[in-house]
């Protein structure tokens, strides 16, 4: 075991584990540049104790938040994102069946349905959504995020979909890459501002809508009048808490009806737009033919065949919630892979390593939704836009003087039964 | 003198000029692939027989056509063309200071005002205007563009225009380059024929309106009544013999009022369009971006910052009368030399020899009128192609066998008295 100090963010642990400085010399010596954090177990009497390491000198975790509402792509864009570093996310081995964790070997996902303060019964006692910060418990989120961050296991809690209760919590490692997905990662600031990049998933109602009837009535069985019930009761409380965090995306991609067919309902062709901030440390904005300028962009015609109502892309600067961004718009759909390549060969600023990457990863994933379509797109660019920021600080790091203290990848946990310290 | 063989087209000379076969051992022995033509001198009492070479293998004159209504800039078009050659068009030394020709090292322009068959009272007394062909002499015109390309001098008429009369004609030397300019270059089906590459200058008629009275009260003293009146009496005869002839033509310049400023009156801002005809033999057009797909593109944004309305260009595939046409459009104007070199560098296929070229161009003509709008570029563009043209087919003849007899550039003239054959 590491010898540790004592950490000094105590005051957002729970108090049934604080240490007092008299516990110290049970711990032993605690070298320099190494701190003590303590975490109680949900509902165990053990408090966990790890050490990490202090400053910026270690190999720090690479923190993404993507929010989004529930049945909004979040996981699909999570396999797009692994698939792009070669993985593959599964659940961890030999845990808890229900979790939702996802683990390969650079990434792993976090939900935030996880850090539930109440369970579903919970919910319905109090009269509130698992969209309400209520339901949820930003400290503990925020002292998890910043744990891992800094090198440091965590214990995180379970919430079982299944069951709609809390159940036993897991082990999570500091991954290279730890991304938290959920309808709250840049809702609360402390967990913001640990943020290295923020996705927002905008799908519009009407798009939403469509989804929502084939994820929830024919994968989960419920029924078309419960889903209209579903997201009727989710509205107040999806405009106060959830959409708003789009303001703080680094990229947002927002779901639109196609307008390439005059009053299309049909919501199966999809107008997608990568809303890009500038100014964001290690991620340059992909743009199409003249990075800065307006253009709109209908490649099928003389060269490109495209088959009814076509491909039209958009791309240019524009102002989002006061932010300087860049749009990059795809509306209509692929119906071939020279269709696509041939796309991608005129989009720039695309961070892949090889001549038709994109493409490549298009067709690798092509089984999964919106492969065809500017979700798929840009889900992909968002993707090789990650590694690339991901490679950036790995390298601004390796800058750094030589001699810098290096802490290791796996601090030592240790198990306390409560009371003992 | 060399000697020469009866020519066969004798059927479109004047008849006063016919010759007899018992004349031809007048004129000594014809060596094969000489033709012997012979002209009437107008108004005088003399005939002109010179010889040409018969077949492709001499050095041909490439002929342009260029259509337009009066006061629509074809001669500002003229100034562009030849300076794009390096040198500049002037009036023939020591000839009829009133000739409407302009000759450079490279270029002659003539204006087929000059194939007037009427003269001003004449037209005045038939009732007839100058737009009408019954006022047009083609068959002379063509027997003179014919024996231009063939290597063959002519003494071509001259349509003074501030006297309205037919002056005694001038002798025009096969150039390389011939353009006929005016209202009829692309009227008759003959001379369509001859012609290697045409153009039309399509101006709307809100522009049109701006032009004249731009030019003709300002420059001709015109009242502002006259030119209305003149503008009105035109109409009829402009729609029904000029305008069509748009359809021959493999690039027309089309020159609308702005859109970028809604219910734009002024008309100092230009909306301009170049339409461009596919499958034209040593003819491939100016694209944006992407050839052969549809673009829209405001180069105005974070790299590269205009004044009010800014810049917007365009470009596509079209069908214009029944023609596969690519189309290039400018909005706008240039306000500054970045701008323009800005926007050069995104346009491709353009001829030119050097980047820059069609900036350097805009900038050595800036006191030409519409130097800072899509006509003065376009125009500069369509100027670069004619070079291009021209270069192609000067290659294309010397990949002809080795050996292939070369007529010399400048064939004799005999001149023989009326009746003297």
């Amino acid at each position: 075991m590491a010898a540790c100090t004592v950490h000094t963010t105590t005051q957002f642990l729970n108090t049934q584990c604080h240490i007092s400085s008299s516990s110290k010399s049970h711990l032993g010596h605690f070298p320099q540049k190494q701190q003590l954090v303590i975490f109680r177990r949900r509902r165990s009497s053990q408090c966990v104790i790890t050490c990490r390491a202090v400053g910026g000198d270690h190999d720090q975790t690479v923190v993404i938040g993507l929010a989004a509402d529930s049945g909004c792509g979040k996981s699909t864009f999570m396999r797009r994102l692994t698939s792009v570093f070669g993985g593959t996310a599964e659940p961890s081995k030999g845990g808890n069946p229900d979790s939702n964790t996802l683990i390969s070997d650079t990434t792993t996902v976090i939900c935030l349905d996880d850090y539930h303060s109440l369970d579903r019964n919970g919910r319905k006692e109090k009269g509130v959504t698992a969209l309400d910060p209520r339901s949820n418990d930003f400290d503990l989120m925020y002292e998890h995020v910043k744990a891992l961050k800094d090198g440091v296991s965590v214990e995180k809690p379970i919430y079982n979909h299944a069951t709609g209760l809390l159940d036993p919590p897991e082990l999570i490692k500091p991954p290279k890459i730890l991304v938290i997905e959920g309808l709250h990662p840049m809702f609360d600031p402390r967990v913001r501002e640990l943020l290295d990049f923020s996705i927002y998933l905008d799908i519009s109602n009407e798009v939403k809508f469509g989804w929502k009837i084939q994820r929830d009535m024919a994968e989960r069985g419920h029924s078309l009048g419960s889903i209209k019930a579903s997201i009727e009761a989710r509205k107040p409380d999806f405009e106060a808490y959830i959409d708003p965090q789009k303001q703080y995306a680094d990229a947002v991609i927002e779901v639109l009806p196609t307008q390439l067919i005059p009053d299309d309902n049909d919501g199966k062709i999809l107008r997608v737009r990568l809303i890009q901030k500038e100014g964001v440390k290690h991620f340059s904005p992909s743009y199409l033919f003249d990075e800065g300028s307006t253009i709109s962009w209908i490649p099928c015609g003389r060269k490109l065949t495209c088959s009814y109502p076509g491909i039209k892309f958009s791309y240019g600067p524009e102002t989002y919630y006061g932010h300087e961004v860049s749009v990059l718009e795809m509306d209509g759909q692929f119906d071939k892979l020279d269709e696509l390549i041939y796309v991608e060969s005129h989009l720039s600023n695309l961070s892949t390593k090889f001549y038709g990457e994109v493409t490549q990863q298009m067709l690798k994933n092509a089984d999964f939704p919106g492969s065809n379509n500017g979700t798929g797109l840009f889900q992909t660019i968002i993707g090789l836009k990650i590694r690339n920021l991901f490679e950036q600080i790995i390298a601004s790091r390796a800058k750094t003087p030589v001699g810098a203290a290096q802490a290791e990848r796996e601090p030592a946990i240790v198990h306390i039964e409560k009371g003992r310290l």
